[in-house]
């Protein structure tokens, strides 16, 4: 199980400047695993209220994993963007995110719940100082 | 002129837990002056694709400036969420507004240039240590 630290704004401060999308681009975004296979594409993200930091991103895996249109919802923090690719890559592999938290489309989690999130950060062994 | 402190995602922490919204959602939330005004609403949000932190807001004043659609990002740490009116509240008057960095329909801003960024933020007086 690996930790990812949520506290990293300080370290990649100046070489984000510049480095913007727009929240209705990143919808859509594909994401591939470290052998870069596609596995899917962002769907939407969640965004603190107040902090504005993203905190989870909501992936589309339909197709890949044949289970129709179901949501994967992945701590952002795991997800790196990968400039050449112009995606982003996540380090699971199928079998991890097959046993993920997942919703089915026209179903909303409870994201008010903080319990609900807890569980999709317990899952994926992320500690999260922050929202 | 006010500065805005950028560095506060640590300040949330906690009562940040389970306030989150999908960012199709915040497009579209209505935004407000501190006198309870609806000045337009957020058209877009704009994140840093590595941090995912919100970096501007994108709103759109057409309507209320009478400017026809145009939009001005706003430095996110600018915008307070107001649960009781469920939208964001400005600090900023109309003529501010009126003579802020703006674009229009159809148009899309260079935001791959730190520049354009940095420009906004010195209009409204804001100090960004992270992006």
């Amino acid at each position: 199980m690996t930790d990812y630290d949520t506290s990293r704004s300080g370290d990649v401060a100046k070489e984000e400047t510049g480095n913007l999308i727009a929240a209705s681009k990143v919808e859509g975004t594909n994401v591939y695993n470290t052998q870069g296979e596609s596995l899917g594409s962002i769907y939407d993200v969640m965004i603190g209220k107040r902090s504005g930091q993203v905190a989870y991103a909501v992936m589309s895996f339909g197709g890949f994993l044949g289970m129709g249109n179901s949501y994967h919802p992945v701590p952002w923090q795991m997800l790196e963007y990968d400039e050449r690719q112009g995606g982003y890559v996540v380090d699971l592999d199928r079998d991890r995110l097959e046993d993920a938290p997942y919703f089915d489309e026209g179903t909303t989690p409870d994201w008010s719940s903080p319990e609900y999130g807890r569980g999709i950060d317990e899952y994926y062994g992320v500690t999260r100082s922050t929202m």
